[in-house]
């Protein structure tokens, strides 16, 4: 074997607890000495021991004179553990090969620099993009300081969400329904409005649990006024509700103490104060599920990294039915907001299309 | 070489032709003796030689004692030349290999009777599938009594044709409007509302006569009122108007006498009898291209076969701009017209989808 | 259609027919008008009409003005038919699309000279590989004035033809074998050894003639000392035995009229001179299919251009069995003839390695 | 994520460990609650920890009601390691999913079996293909009670492998060579005869130790005359000879003290003899590289499970150079060993062809 081959080790390592790990990215580390693996480890629990904790605590002995194959940067800091680096120094591990550097500027480089200066030979790179596609969230949210905003839509193909009447029941279909409930599993929250919110009523839950937590769900609602019985304020989930400087938080939160609330400084919602507000909570992205008013927000701010159209395989005709978008068109076909396509995919009858924000936009 | 490779020669020579033997299907033909191919044949101009007769032109003296591949069941009447079936007997052939039937049930296994009868060896079925997707319209066409419907729309991934202000250039890039232009060549007919035709006065002319023919245009103009400056009015290929029966067709004729004029015996165009208008006129397949009302009379009509959907990587937003397909949405979601997707494809920075209407639509 | 689509269909057209018009190559022609195709051509029958005769035939009146796309550049010469470079600026085409120049040095670029300085818009190279692909022997020969030479085997994984009885039934399953008659059918000769012809009395025929006619058998055999009874002598096709000088013609010429004699200036049976003679009698392509000696005569000569080699899935073993080439070892491995893998294929339960000379040889 | 998905990360645990394990299996295991991994293991080192000792080590009190996806039912046996199953149980799990049973018929179904009676859950069978594939020379070893055997030849296309002066350098090319020296690596032994020990002086070890181990290095020679001054008695690794009941060991022993000899009871080395000692030593795969007389002697035995052929592309000629196997020739062809092809590939200019041996062989 040879060194790509430990490194996709640890990147499958990493790649079975994607997911698990919010709000830390996941991580794998491989320790090999004389052609023999002698630790696997990868990180799996928030709060608990990272990637090359696990591997040398596996290796024991042995990993003394070791070469360690880590899918990240390992970290400098000392936080709820010691920092990595100064543990695989004290292993004796001597050769460290890291896929790629930690993206949070203000400690990128300061892990591998302790490495190096200890003796240890480094390199950095190897099979980079791979590691790097493994935690995008995390990755943009160290670099951006904001989350990731995925805007999701089901819609019939003449790009229809709901008849005249709101009846929305069901655009797509059970696999595409089912594929939405995996991808919120992969998000920190799950953003509505208040027209869907109380249209709906919806849980937003994910049908299992699949990496151990359940996102939080979000409600925009500028005067709080939500009506006492949403699903979503009586669950065991966290809920946040967001409104503007005017609302009354005081009666809100009298009834809902389980509930969160964020009050921005404006009148109405603003994404970018919000987004700022997110952050601080270390909520690293946001799947946005609509409706018309809340991703015309988004769309307007420019603050829209991803979108997820699902497509039906139907027609459903009418002026007065409901569209994905809402708001006020613009005037030139020209300024719409830009993406490019990066994904389509046949899901049951339905399709599913990826588009990301163009550069530039 | 067996069977297969020579009938699979005579359908690359039907491919070679399709598109340009409207309202005739393309067919091809091979005349094979001692392993030998003695004849080469396609019908290549409506009204001239059918493939048979080429082939057997070629093959000369040859012809005796050959094997005969062709793509579809020989010709049993006598039209602008004589029928093949006849033809082939008079020349000797002893074996006959059809993949498939005439799809016109009224003379559908004649010319297979007849050689029969003659005492020919005769096959049928070999290949079938493709022999019968190359001539799809027109195989439509006869067992329907009525044009293949296609209907096309461009819109952005939020399902937007154009802005509140109409602004719809261009909503697709320069490639998938390339591709539209080859679609059209494939109809014999290209249908739009007054609506469209006001607005965009377009030339809906294909960018260079592709196979020999471009396809009549079709304005639905209740009223009649069309501006008289309309391109579609002076420019050197067929276009047809189409009103209900109320319109003055004499007045319009006196003015744009080259202009053909279908009056319906409804007030408001009906699909059903304009269909059977249509057909009568020999078309076979019809592009429809909108506008929004366009569509929704078809959609209504349930007369849809196939959607061509282009998807621009864009996001317009809007309540207020405009969407693919107009009218009233129907009261539940149940109730859209149901389609399922055939075919997609990236066409430069766009999306192509194709998508046939439900068996039990 | 593009420039493209047409020269494929010509290609396709072409390769209908390949394998039935040696020692000519095959060629096929379109011919486009306005966005049509008015003829459809192929080089059917050798001494018959060329492709760009039956196309124009085809085409009539409609081949004024024309583009012709050729997959082989049109004739200068005056055969048995007129030169077809006459004939497309007699028909009053306009424009021809040339795949790839006459290999023959003599006349290469003389047709699309006179079509130049007639006026015709020439272009040459569109799909050249594959034109050149279709003929490959044809090229081969024109160019090296001498056969195209393949030498073909069948052997267990352990390299062995035949026990040390001889017993060579079956090496290969049956697939493998058929796959051996439609190769055969693709050369113009057949060619073994005495010992060869001796011991299985093959009668090396095509299971039915593909192509219209079966290959030339050729034995060598320096002395001319051959049963009378073989196969060989005895059926309908042609038959050559190829004797050193010593050999007495007269009593063999009397025995066996019909077979024809070729009597080389050398006392033992010289590949070189051997395939000059062959090339007078315009045979372009000799499958060697061994024993032993024969094929150890190619490859001291040098003049291997492929070998085929079927190997069965079986180790036979022995010391004292028969292996694919006899004669004397080299002293060194570096002396081996080397080859490039071009090919390999399952056949059946059995392989089928294709290799090429290696350039430099 | 489904069982499938971690049943699939347990495959890569065991996957990356292929080779190091010897003579144990290569098992990898992943424990899961609550839809979060709480513990990844893959048995590194024989003699140390079992997989799903590690990864109940990671997971602490998390093992307490989580699932165990173990590549290889759970050991059952008091050894170096106390028993798995037992340790399952007492860390709380509660269901265990199983890939495949133990290969070894007398404790096959036990570990499960105590599972079962101590109330916990448990599926056998996904991925069992895959996770039997992994280690499918135990798998062999196991149920057959004898090493699997490989036999290797590296020839020309022609079936040669040295000149008739015994050059055979290079047959191959530098990737084709590097190819066996992974090979080698994944065997526990490699074996060859007194000829090519005395004419090659091979040192038969791999580039580097690959998995943490040298190959044993295995020769036959009846008589135990070889040469002291052989590399294979000089260097660090294992090396054993292997001669008949009339050979003098004491003599050897005393010059070679390091090598191991193994003194069958017939007076030629006899095949299934030979291969119950190696069982008895655990070797469970031989590699068997020649020369002739050595691979006819195991084609004769019938214990060859798989055959590697490297091919070049160049053809030796002679009679008098070398072949694969030796020995006298079968009479018939019917009575060659019967092999199947399994996998050809391209490694370098050469080709790869693995076979196995034909059921009902
Ligand atoms: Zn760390
Ligand atoms: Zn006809
Ligand atoms: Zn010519
Ligand atoms: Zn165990």
């Amino acid at each position: 074997m040879k060194d790509q081959d430990y490194m996709a080790l640890a990147i499958e390592l990493a790649k079975g607890t994607v997911g698990q790990t919010s709000p830390n990215p996941s991580v794998g580390c491989v320790l090999v000495r004389d052609g023999v693996i002698v630790g696997l480890g990868s990180h799996l629990v928030p709060g608990e021991g990272h990637a090359e904790v696990l591997a040398i605590q596996q290796a024991g002995d042995k990993a003394e004179g070791a070469t360690a194959y880590v899918t990240l940067e390992p970290c400098s800091h000392t936080g709820k553990t010691p920092p990595c680096s100064r543990l695989l120094i004290d292993s004796g591990i001597k050769r460290v090969i890291v896929a790629t550097e930690d993206p949070n500027p203000l400690v990128s480089g300061r892990g591998i620099n302790w490495l190096k200066d200890a003796g240890l030979s480094v390199e950095v790179g190897l099979m980079k993009e791979e590691a790097v596609a493994l935690n995008q969230t995390f990755f943009h949210f160290m670099k951006e300081k904001r989350p990731f905003i995925t805007l999701k839509a089901a819609m019939t193909l003449d790009g229809k969400t709901a008849t005249k009447t709101g009846d929305s029941r069901w655009v797509t279909g059970e696999k595409a329904r089912e594929h939405v409930h995996h991808m919120r599993a992969k998000y920190d929250a799950i953003l509505i409005g208040k027209g869907t919110a109380v249209k709906d009523n919806p849980s937003l839950t994910v049908r299992q649990p699949e990496y151990g937590k359940h996102p939080i769900r979000i409600v925009l609602a500028n005067d709080l006024h939500l009506p006492d019985h949403l699903t979503l304020f009586h669950d065991d989930h966290q809920t946040y509700v967001v409104c503007g400087k005017e609302a009354d938080m005081d009666v809100f939160k009298e009834k809902h103490p389980t509930v969160g609330v964020i009050q921005l400084s404006s009148q109405q919602v603003e994404i970018p104060e919000l987004l700022k507000q997110l952050a601080e909570l270390n909520i690293q992205s946001v799947y946005v599920e609509g409706g018309e008013t809340v991703h015309k927000s988004f769309v307007e701010s420019g603050f829209v990294d991803e979108c997820h159209v699902y497509i039906a395989p139907k027609l459903l005709t009418g002026k007065d039915s409901f569209g994905v978008i809402g708001g006020q068109s613009p005037e030139w076909m020209n300024d719409a907001f830009a993406l490019s396509f990066e994904h389509v995919e046949r899901i049951g009858e339905d399709l599913f299309i990826k588009a990301i924000k163009k550069a530039g936009n």
